[in-house]
């Protein structure tokens, strides 16, 4: 249980994402040890003043808040946590769950889609959840148009999980909270964010990456070009999971989403028949790769993580302190670009590069690349 | 000239389809050769009497009618003869043509589709030919619906070859008359069967494989399930041309052939664009063949026809008489398989289905391929 707490701590302190999250655990040998250094790395980062770690009370108070709401909080690593959702890189350290958290297991398909959908897109996407849901969990986003049919079409014949944006206590959009309170009742809803958290445009991209990770077939039904559903789209494609899009006419602005996907190997999709003969019973590798949409490099959602490496040479250290922070910019760039550059070991610019995270001045990504954070 | 009338006499021969006119060419030295050997061959082929010769006569009166229309007729292997169709293996022995022989060797594309198509899809093919038809020949079929379309669009920014199933002097359908007249103005209209056929249901095959062979791509617009249009479409893949199929809604039943199309492989198609970025210079060998619907073996309209070798042994040639009949049936049988089961030569089994095809008991089908001749 203070493991626990103390693992809850050290997710919920600024400057220590997912990723950040994995090496500490990896580095030091109990959460209470990685929460006890934070200072000193965090100082030796840059930082002038330590970052805030919630305090023991406040841990407590969020677990208390969830238990009242009849969640769970499951962590990484943990039995129950969502298996293939554990495959990525920056897999949510905890994710907080209503409803049946073994649900959260199963084999699933995820649908999404445009908000401001065409009354035809709706009716395909309850229809094909409503067809699919006898044997797979059908996961959404809880959003309004092709989401929330989804949803609606997996309650008529079995069982719907949602991923939300925001706290479990913040249904959004809030006229779905009658829906968000019906799926948790046969099946399950899903946030990475603390209750009382707001969703903002921030949190959307994270959600996304939970419907990715969380099935083994995406289905996009009318997204426009740019729209969050082709991002969750990459990040399906990212972590080797099967993607399937469903056609429209070129004269429907709302179909160029869904034809791009298609032009660029996604399964053509008409009815649940298709999601079924293609649908794998492990997350593959296989990207599409064919679109410079998906070609920008090894963004590996199911590449292990780098671990810190606690042996690396002080004076490389030292040195990898000096050289480090002038080869960041605000473009992504990866950790072994950044090691040939400087000429100096990985794990002294990765211990570097932890530092300077956990003093607020990069960000790390998935497929161990890092950016200048760049604050407002 | 007494060659060409000789060539027109064998080609409109009864029992002499467009492969066995390439292999009678191929063994005799003359085509007054062949049509002097038609009688014997037929009768060793179980003919009781010799086959219908059309007469000089006759032959001159069809020249002369098509030199009366402004039409001219070329012969496979003159120049002028479409060079891409001329790949077929069963391409037309000669093509009637009104208007611009030299269009036919431009590269081309095809624009088919649904003739009860929607105003959408009537929109699209139009708008696609227009766009596509300053740089390229677009080709349909003179029919209502998409063809009719293309045509249209192309006539607007460019030029347009219409493949007909019947004689040039029978427009079909009726009312397009005047539209395949502003073909033959500044494009070209096409027709294998002679003046005066009306089209019944057999010449539209035999117009469908014309189109596939004039094209370098194929794209297909709104095809019902089992229409001309995928036969066409399956024709052009077998003659290596590239396929392109234009989206639709799984709700509309429209869409449901050109759906199917791009599962198999046909490139996505929403603008000229996808067209020009998938048109090669030269038609090549690369079929679908991911779906049954293409796997039935090898088709080959590319594959050469085996010719007809004068040298097989007089024995074996008695032997395969008596053999051959019994190993025939309604279902195409390769000629290779027929000459394993016999075990005699390839070109002691060729010379005897010759004789069997001149005699209207066999046909031979593109691929090397035979059946029994059904008649009602």
């Amino acid at each position: 249980m203070t493991d626990m707490i103390d693992r809850l701590r050290l997710l919920r302190t600024e400057s220590v994402g997912p990723i950040t999250y994995r090496r500490l655990l990896a580095r030091f040998a109990t959460p209470a040890e990685a929460l006890a250094a934070l200072p000193e790395l965090a100082a030796a980062g840059g930082r002038a003043s330590p970052p805030r770690i919630p305090s023991r009370a406040e841990a407590e108070a969020e677990l208390a808040g969830l238990h009242n709401l009849g969640a769970r909080l499951i962590f990484l690593d943990q039995p129950g946590y969502p298996p293939f959702l554990e495959q990525l890189a920056d897999a949510p350290p905890a994710l907080a769950v209503l409803g049946d958290v073994a649900l959260l297991s199963s084999r699933a398909v995820g649908i999404v889609g445009a908000r401001n959908a065409s009354a035809n897109g709706m009716r395909l996407a309850e229809s094909l959840a409503t067809e699919l849901a006898p044997g797979l969990a059908i996961v959404s986003g809880l959003a309004r148009g092709i989401d929330a049919a989804a949803h609606h079409g997996a309650l008529r014949s079995g069982r719907t999980i949602a991923a939300v944006a925001g706290g479990l206590d913040m249904p959004y959009p809030p006229e779905h909270a009658r829906l968000q309170a019906q799926i948790a009742e046969s099946g399950a809803v899903v946030a990475e964010a603390p209750l009382g958290t707001a969703p903002l445009a921030r949190h959307f991209p994270k959600r996304n990456r939970v419907i990715a990770g969380l099935v083994l077939g995406l289905v996009v039904i009318e997204a426009a070009a740019r729209s969050g559903s082709l991002l969750t789209a990459r990040l399906a494609i990212e972590a080797g999971r099967e993607l399937f899009a469903v056609p429209g006419s070129p004269l429907d602005p709302r179909a160029k989403g869904a034809n791009d996907l298609i032009r660029q190997g996604a399964h053509l999709t008409e009815t649940a028949a298709d999601v079924l003969a293609n649908l794998p019973d492990h997350p593959g590798r296989a990207g599409l790769n064919r679109d410079p949409l998906f070609q920008h490099g090894p963004a590996g959602f199911t590449e292990p993580p780098v671990l810190w490496d606690d042996g690396a040479d002080r004076a490389e250290v030292a040195k990898a302190r000096r050289l480090v922070p002038g080869l960041l910019g605000g473009d992504p760039v990866s950790v072994d670009e950044i090691a040939r550059r400087c000429q100096l070991s990985t794990a002294a610019v990765t211990a570097v590069l932890l530092e300077l995270e956990l003093g607020g001045r990069v960000e790390t990504l998935p497929g161990n690349r890092v950016a200048l954070h760049l604050s407002p």
